[in-house]
């Protein structure tokens, strides 16, 4: 079912502008991504937009077919609008360019099984949305399970995390929860929790890292709460050879998360 | 010699707030870098700004103190100015804001001794700044020589790639060059050049890293060219178990970094 939209004033229109707000996006417990090859990897992993929107005059993909065609079996909206309407709703100038909205996904530990992988990325008061991203998509190069949110995060479905992603946001369970409901469910099973730090801590090319194992880094201003490091089974260094005592949060956790891969791997 | 700027219309506040801006940045040859902590990293490298410019009214701070005293030492100016003159200058509300102007460093490849590190950084057509910066950091950490930016890359004196950098950008040598330049350039000496690729390519936790190794990531959305590939003296690959057949590109540089170090590093 083909909707097509005309005017700046639309509620449709409306709507999908608020959902690059983070109250909007909670209130309607929905979200965007933006993108052909975004929205065809969501496709890939088995999730549709309940609503595609695209411009009215565009050039015919193969890939944006395949959308419609799934979206509109899927009982979805498919709808076009004016590229200069299209342009507002997204953003960007670009003619090309097409959205969905997607109900967020639950983000509960409870969904989250535990022994299905080998390697858990966690971040703590991770604040920048383009890091968040990355950790989901590093996440999904080592065959992690998802990316576990402690404390205040930056929100993963917000349309930066989301692009910075490049489509693990579908692929990746993320699950949100307070450090101490966090601590208490990671107690009642497996799971090696690990901390990138600087006190009382192992070098990281030889720390005996155990599956299924959590790997955590923290916030990018301050680290990770002393108390939380302690909390964990292993503390991990890498070296630090310069000036500087820290490296960028995305980037700690993917060096840990391959070297933690190396070891937990089963050998070719 | 402190000077104060009551007015937005000051000559110096126009200036100022034209290096946002690379033409004029290109055209001065000079760049901003804001913030206490940034601006005293610049200091501990051996670095002064040509101008300190901070808030009329501010708290003392002995950090702020030494870099007043090691600007006016050095013949620099120290500017103060409203809390609302100053904003428009760093885009930024807190009143604490102290920014520095340097004047841009040499970044030819004929300054680089390349032999006086085991690891280069090699980017090419990196468009994004926060990129950038976050490989210059994690050159920092890694005891990196430097980083260099073949082909069209970001501005390394962007205000973002300067934050990200996290005071790198003083530390770290940096070049621009030409593909066939930097080329011409490495094999009139010593150097390997490796490529992340996923073209016939290594395992890179067994590969022959040799000193002094020139790592080298490409283009966030394409890649390397398959031609610069070819011209590498060894092309590695990391495991990518999910449904993406890459990493962020400061992901992956950092990734092979650590690797190349463990390699080359001299065992304690």
């Amino acid at each position: 079912m083909l909707r097509t939209i005309t005017g700046f004033s639309n509620p449709t229109v409306k709507f999908l502008r608020s959902l690059r707000e983070k109250k909007h996006r909670k209130q309607e417990q929905r979200f965007l991504a933006e993108g052909l090859r975004l929205l065809t990897d969501a496709r890939e992993s088995g999730r549709l937009p309940e609503m595609l929107v695209m411009a009215t005059k565009r050039e015919s993909h193969p890939l944006l077919d395949a959308l419609i065609a799934d979206v509109s079996a899927a009982g979805g909206e498919v709808i076009e609008m004016d590229e200069d309407i299209l342009a507002k709703v997204t953003g960007k100038d670009n003619p090309q360019a097409v959205a969905g909205v997607f109900a967020e996904f639950d983000t509960s530990l409870a969904q989250i099984d535990r022994n299905a992988s080998p390697i858990w990325l966690v971040a703590q008061a991770l604040r920048n949305p383009g890091n968040l991203g990355t950790m989901l998509r590093t996440g999904d190069a080592v065959g992690a399970g998802g990316l576990i949110l402690i404390d205040d995060c930056a929100d993963p479905f917000s349309v930066e995390a989301v692009r910075a992603s490049m489509g693990a946001v579908f692929t990746q369970t993320i699950a949100q929860a307070r450090w101490d409901e966090f601590h208490a469910w990671l107690r009642a099973g497996d799971g090696q929790l690990v901390a990138a730090s600087l006190r009382d801590s192992t070098d990281y090319r030889t720390a005996p890292y155990a599956r299924p194992c959590f790997l955590m880094v923290g916030n990018e201003s301050r680290g990770l709460p002393e108390d939380y490091e302690k909390a964990c089974d292993l503390r991990v260094h890498m070296p630090m050879l310069g000036r500087a005592d820290s490296l960028n949060a995305a980037v700690a956790g993917a060096v840990l998360a391959y070297e933690a891969l190396a070891h937990l791997r089963p050998k070719a």
